[in-house]
This record gives structure tokens, C-alpha cells and sequence, in this order.
């Protein structure tokens, strides 16, 4: 089915929500009326219908295969978004922290945030907002600000020497890749801007360690580094799988507590919508779920397994950023463009940069509208250009940003002459 | 537009996710692909582009028109459902009564709750759970199952009577219409079986009362009476008007508090996403809202005023509701069904009832299968049939149910003879 609206579509690199693939969205029209022969849309079905059931089974077991989930890990879809989760996990990783050590004080309870951008600063102000009556001790692993040019700006990952983990934290939160500022842990094992799984375990023993990861911007645009040896790895779906309503979960089970249980001993009380073993225990239907958000997330993750999974994606991203990046060094060499982030931290899903001279920002921006590409300006708190690359922005469509770009930088060469 | 699909679908009478108007339907399939000339779809869409906020304005603006909102109420959107609510109303009302009284104990803050059935019950329970550390004490105001006739079933409103509400309580709570036992508020002013709003506040001073009210299933489906004398009413969409993924909450000015001056002075602190006030202060877009959800209910309330608003579904929906229930009275004069509420109490929005005999419901399940209908079993926990007549159902299909009701009626007879 090709309706003539698809005619009409711009290219969106917007940063979330964002593009989804033109199949899938053909595909979901008629979900809308008739889901798998049901006779009802999608949005009307009992999430309890055998059909609806086994369709959120089919998204979990994709979601398993695709990124190697272990079965030490459960798959969880709740909604309220990454935002919700900044709550949760605080929240859950407390109430376990409680069951193991009954006894510990609210000051020796550290909560580790490593602050690499806007949204884990944003995480870490809710830790500490949940936590201002003393029932945990916010402390901060590492920022990333202390380690750039001006002292205040989020424009790298930080040198290892940077990290000091608490001995016994009850949790430990990373963000892999920050959306607004650009910055993201390399890729490469053992790069000096990967994320530093070794020194959070100094002694070497084996130990299930509270780490938590937003995977929120880069979740499934490749394979997951080191996942079962996190307790937490959370997303909302808006950027890479699907539309905005619907976070996915990967919990380690040790991570699914009785909150209530820990509450009697004195941690902080848990909303049931919140409890993640709640979620685990009624397999993700303690309550009417966002259907209509997973039926397209579901769709989407079929598509990807059909394409090659994360691998695949991997692949495409890697070449859509390499290009585009290259397209920013080489404004930058002849003074058009600035790149934000330093060499080492750059985001494959959101490239950031400045356009510089009087107005020029203006003119990208106009040139880009008129060429059919949306969804560039950079987030309001920082401004500048942001160009989002998720899974469903295609390599010619990369292309054609890329191709734009060099002829803005030809264009405000010449006009400067 | 009108697809192939739409001539296989059957008339779905379930609880919800719940019907919704073909018409909005085929109008979200061109959403999907373009929204509002766009070219970009409304689950790709930035949620804080001029378009999109726009369409929120005016789902706001709709329902203040279409409800008479008055302009002490702030109209909000959020994730969650209703069960997120449960805990959101405890969080957020005793912050309030914080700020209020600093200086009172918990044993001296009552939560009311007047407890008419299953979903009113477990909003208690979830008050229970958030506050047994000691920060205020649960009281029921009224339980309707001491007044049914085994002592253990929600088949009837209290009398007035039977409400013992506290002097000064941190908020009282009632579920407008319990969806899994079919019994609701009446509707006529004064009437026995009415809320009982001129108990709340004998002295009759001016006062703003803390009155809470889960609407989730009669949402729109008249107006709300007495709606400006509530603290707060909330409802899930995916009943009467849209797809699950968005709540809507209308919430009285003097509860939008500042949850974190009230955390310090003692109260439980609140996730940022269920604080109202950080709601009514980012107009709903503290973090990335469902998009597509509420893309859809927009449409629908659009169309709910071009017909004639909550009136309109007033007349309607009694129509449908005296139609259904005089087919289930007669079938009981027959002894072939068993309504399970008592007279008065019935909820105009989900007709419960048994089918006598062995066997018989599950005949009943089957011809009203075969003759293309769906969504008629009693919700797991009671059991039997229910029939929901939310404002998407049209009355030629409320017809269709009740010409098959007195067909099945009549067959049963005939077998028995
Ligand atoms: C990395 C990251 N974390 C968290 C969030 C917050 O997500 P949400 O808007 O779903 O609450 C975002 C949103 O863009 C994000 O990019
Ligand atoms: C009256 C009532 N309240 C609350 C809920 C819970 O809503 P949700 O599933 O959106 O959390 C329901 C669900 O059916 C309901 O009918």
C-alpha cells in the first residue's frame, strides 16, 4: 500500500521521536483497522487478547535474540519514557540495596552517577531530589565538564583517571550516549572513551554490579557492550524502535525485589507502576500498556531482523556517521563549520556542530527546509545544529545531507570572497 | 479513504482498549505517513514542534470547551494509565496537605476512600502500600460490599448513610464507574445511589475540598457533575476516548504543589514525572509524551464536538444502556440471565450479567462470535458477561447485541422445554 502521502515526506533527522521506516508505517495503517485478522485495530484490542499477548511475546523474544539478552536478564515494556526510569531506578536499586544491607545508614548509601551530558546530569538531579530526606548519598563518579576546554561545557568523555566509584554504591549510571550533547562512550573495547567497565570491580571477583545504562538514543543501533554485566539497561523507544509511550527493560533478576518488603525495612516506598518486578511478575500487563506504541516498536524490530539485527545496523551507522562527520571536519577545516565534541567521544546518532558567521545557522537551516530535510536545529539548551542519524535514516539519505553540506560550505566560501 | 479492511471488522464490546470511530481511524492512517502536511508522521513528529504543540493546545482546549472546565483547573496529559494515578493522587494530595499543616503526624492525615469496587479497592491498597511507613493512615469512608447481599460483593453504591467521612482528610477518593463490576455513581442529582457530595463538607463553609475521582471509564461520556468542587479527576484515554498510552488529569490550581518544599518539611518525595505541577508547568511536555496516542484522541474529541459533545453521548449512551438493560431484565424474568447489580447502581458504561446454566455462557460467547461481536467476557477476577458501551459504540450495534440477547433468550427457552 503506497498512499499518496508517502509522496510527500521530508527527510526528519530530528532527535527523538524520529524517523521510522516508510514499511512500517504502511504496515501500521492497517493494523489501525484490522490487527492480524482480529477484525479490531490495533488500538482497540484487549491487551489481554490471546493476539495482543503473544504479539508482546514475539517483541520480547525479537528484542532476546537480537541483542544476546541472557536469560539471567528479564525483558520489561512500561511507559512514562527515560524520564520515569531517572525515578525507577533509584527506586528499585534502593530497595535492593535495603534487602542486602538492612543495617547501612542513607549516608552510606552512595548512589554513582558518571555525568557525561544533559540527560544523566538531569538523572542524577533526580537521585538527588528523591533522596534529599537522607535515604541515599548522591556522588558524583565523574563529570565530564571538569575535563573540557572551558570547564563547563559537555564536550567529552572523561579520561579514565577521572572515575571514582564508590566501594559498595547501590547503584552505578551511565548514560551511553547523550543525545543533546553529542557525546557518546566509544565503541571499541578498550578505548580510552569506552565506558570503564574494569574499574568498577577492582578486586576481580565475581560480583553482580548495580550498573545502569540509559541506552535511551542508541538503543539496538548496534550490539550492546558487556549487557550481562549490567543490572539495568533501559530506553525509551522514540528514537531507534518506535514511536514515544512505550520503554523497554533489561533487568537483571537479582534487580526484580519485593519493594515492599524493603519498604518495612525503611527504603523509600515504591509506586507499583514503578516496581520493576511487578512489571516481571504480570509479564508487563500489571495495567493497560501503550498498544498502539508497541505494536509499532514490534513491527519495526521485525523489519530489523529481517535486515541483519544490531549487526546490521552497525554496519550502516558506522558508514552514515563517518560520512557525515566527515562533511563537519571539513566545513570546520575551512572555517564554516565548528564540531562540538572532541575527537574520541562523537555520537554515531547525533552529530553536533555550529554553523558559524552572522546568520549562517539561519541560511543552513533555510537551505536544508527547502531541500526536504527537517528536524535539524540543536536542542533549545545548547542550540546549535544536531543531526540525528537513528536506524531508520537510510545511507542515501545520509548522502544527501552530506551532499548538502559540502555545497553550504562551497556556497558560504564563495560568498565570503 | 476507506481500505478492504474495514468491511471485516467485528463490534468490539470490550472493557478496553476499547472501540473507537471508524472515521478517526482511516483519518490516523494519513497521520501516520504525513501529519497535518508535515511530512512527517505524528509518531515521528517533535514533540515540541510549533504543529504538534499546536494539536495539543487545541486537545487541551477541547476538552475544557466540551467539559466546561472552569479556569481553576489546569487540563494536563501524562504516561501511566490510571494505575500511575493511584499512586500520583497519594503523592501529590499529601504534599499539599504538607505544605498545608506542617506540623501534623501521619496518624493525624486520613486518606478517604470510599471503596465501591474493584478498581476503587485497589487505588486504597496502593495508598496503603506507599504509606506504611508512617505517613498517613488509610481510612475507608464507605464499603460498598457491607451493603451487598453476601457481604463480599461490589454489586451496589452505598447508602448515604453508610459514609463516614474524616474531618479533615488529605483526600477522599471515589472511582466514578468500576468497570470490572458494572456499578456507577447515578447521575441524577439527589438521587440515592448520587455521590454523595454534600456530606464532604457539612459546615458548608467555602472550602477546597480535597475530592478526588478516577473517571477512567466514563470519561466524556456525559458531563461531570460537579466537576469544579474536585481537587482532581483523571482518566486513562482508552475507554471513551482514544487509545491507551495517555492519561488526562483535570487538577484544581491549589494542588499543583511544589512537591520538593514539601519533601524537606517531611512529605514522601514525589518522581518528577508524577508531579503535577511540573506538569501544569511544562503544559505536559516535561519529557516526550505519546505522541501517536494522543494524535488519536485529538482526532476523536474533534470529532466528539462536531457531534455534539458529552450531551450528545448523554443521550446516547443512556439510549444504548436502557436498551441493554431492559434486555438483561427480561432474560432474568425468563431465568435465563442474572444481573449482578442492584437496581439503581447500574453503570451505563459496562453491563454485567450472568448466563444460567450449564454451558450457557459459553454458547452465548460463541453465537455472539459467529455473528461477529467481541469483547463480551467478564473480566477475569468475577467472571460472567460484560458489555461495554463506551461512547464508540454506535446504537445500531447496541441494537444488534440486544436483538441477539433476545434471540439467545428465546433459544434457551425452547431447549429447555
Ligand atoms: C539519553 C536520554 N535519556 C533520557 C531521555 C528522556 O526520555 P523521555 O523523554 O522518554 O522521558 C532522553 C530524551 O530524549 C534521552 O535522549
Ligand atoms: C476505573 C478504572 N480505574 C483505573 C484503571 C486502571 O487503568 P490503567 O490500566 O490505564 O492503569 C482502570 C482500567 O481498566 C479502570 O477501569
Amino acid at each position: 500500500m503506497s498512499t499518496p502521502a508517502s509522496n510527500d515526506r521530508v527527510i526528519n533527522f530530528g532527535a527523538g521521536p524520529s524517523a521510522l521506516p516508510l514499511p512500517v508505517l504502511e504496515q501500521s495503517q492497517e493494523g489501525l483497522l484490522n490487527f492480524e485478522h482480529t477484525g479490531i485495530g490495533i488500538a482497540e484490542i484487549s491487551h489481554r487478547s490471546p493476539e495482543f499477548t503473544a504479539f508482546l511475546a514475539q517483541v520480547e523474544a525479537n528484542i532476546r535474540a537480537q541483542l544476546a539478552v541472557p536469560p539471567t536478564h528479564a525483558i520489561l515494556f512500561t511507559q512514562g519514557g527515560g524520564s520515569a526510569q531517572f525515578a525507577a531506578v533509584v527506586l528499585n536499586m534502593l530497595a535492593r540495596y535495603k534487602l542486602l544491607h538492612p543495617e547501612r545508614a542513607g549516608a552510606d548509601t552512595p548512589l554513582d552517577y558518571v555525568v557525561t551530558g544533559s540527560w544523566s546530569k538531569k538523572a542524577a538531579e533526580e537521585a538527588r531530589r528523591l533522596t534529599l530526606g537522607g535515604h541515599a548519598r548522591v556522588h558524583v563518579a565523574a563529570d565530564a565538564r571538569a575535563h573540557s576546554a572551558d570547564g563547563k561545557t559537555f564536550d567529552t568523555i572523561p579520561p579514565r583517571s577521572a572515575y571514582t566509584f564508590s566501594a559498595d554504591p547501590a547503584l552505578v549510571y551511565y548514560c551511553e550516549n547523550e543525545t543533546v550533547d553529542g557525546v557518546e562512550f566509544s565503541h571499541e573495547e578498550g578505548a580510552p572513551t569506552a565506558f570503564p567497565f574494569d574499574l568498577l570491580n577492582p578486586s576481580g571477583e565475581p560480583k553482580l554490579l548495580p550498573l545502569v545504562a540509559d541506552y535511551s538514543s542508541s538503543f539496538m543501533c548496534r550490539p550492546i557492550p558487556r549487557l550481562a554485566e549490567h543490572a539495568v539497561i533501559y530506553a525509551g523507544a522514540q528514537k531507534n524502535i518506535g514511536p514515544a509511550g512505550v520503554t523497554v527493560l533489561i533487568v537483571r533478576q537479582d534487580c526484580l525485589v519485593d519493594v515492599d518488603a524493603a519498604a518495612r525495612l525503611g527504603a523509600l516506598p515504591v509506586p507499583t507502576m514503578f516496581s520493576w518486578k511487578t512489571l516481571a511478575d504480570s509479564k508487563s500487563l500489571y495495567n493497560t500498556p501503550s498498544v498502539l506504541s508497541i505494536y509499532v516498536t514490534g513491527l519495526v524490530l521485525e523489519r530489523m531482523k529481517a535486515l541483519g539485527g544490531p549487526q546490521y545496523y552497525e554496519e550502516l551507522n558506522r558508514k552514515k556517521a563517518l560520512k557525515v562527520y566527515a562533511a563537519v571536519n571539513d566545513g570546520q577545516e575551512k572555517g564554516v563549520f565548528k564540531k562540538k565534541v572532541k575527537d574520541g567521544s562523537e555520537s554515531w546518532m547525533n552529530v553536533v556542530f555550529e554553523v558559524l558567521g552572522e546568520g549562517a545557522e539561519k541560511r543552513f537551516l533555510d537551505g536544508a527546509k527547502e531541500r526536504g530535510m527537517a528536524g535539524l536545529k540543536g536542542h533549545r539548551s545548547v542550540g546549535g545544529i544536531r543531526i540525528s542519524l537513528y536506524n531508520a535514516i537510510t545511507e542515501e539519505q545520509a548522502d544527501k545531507i552530506v551532499e548538502y553540506m559540502n555545497w553550504f560550505v562551497a556556497e558560504e566560501l564563495k560568498n565570503k570572497q
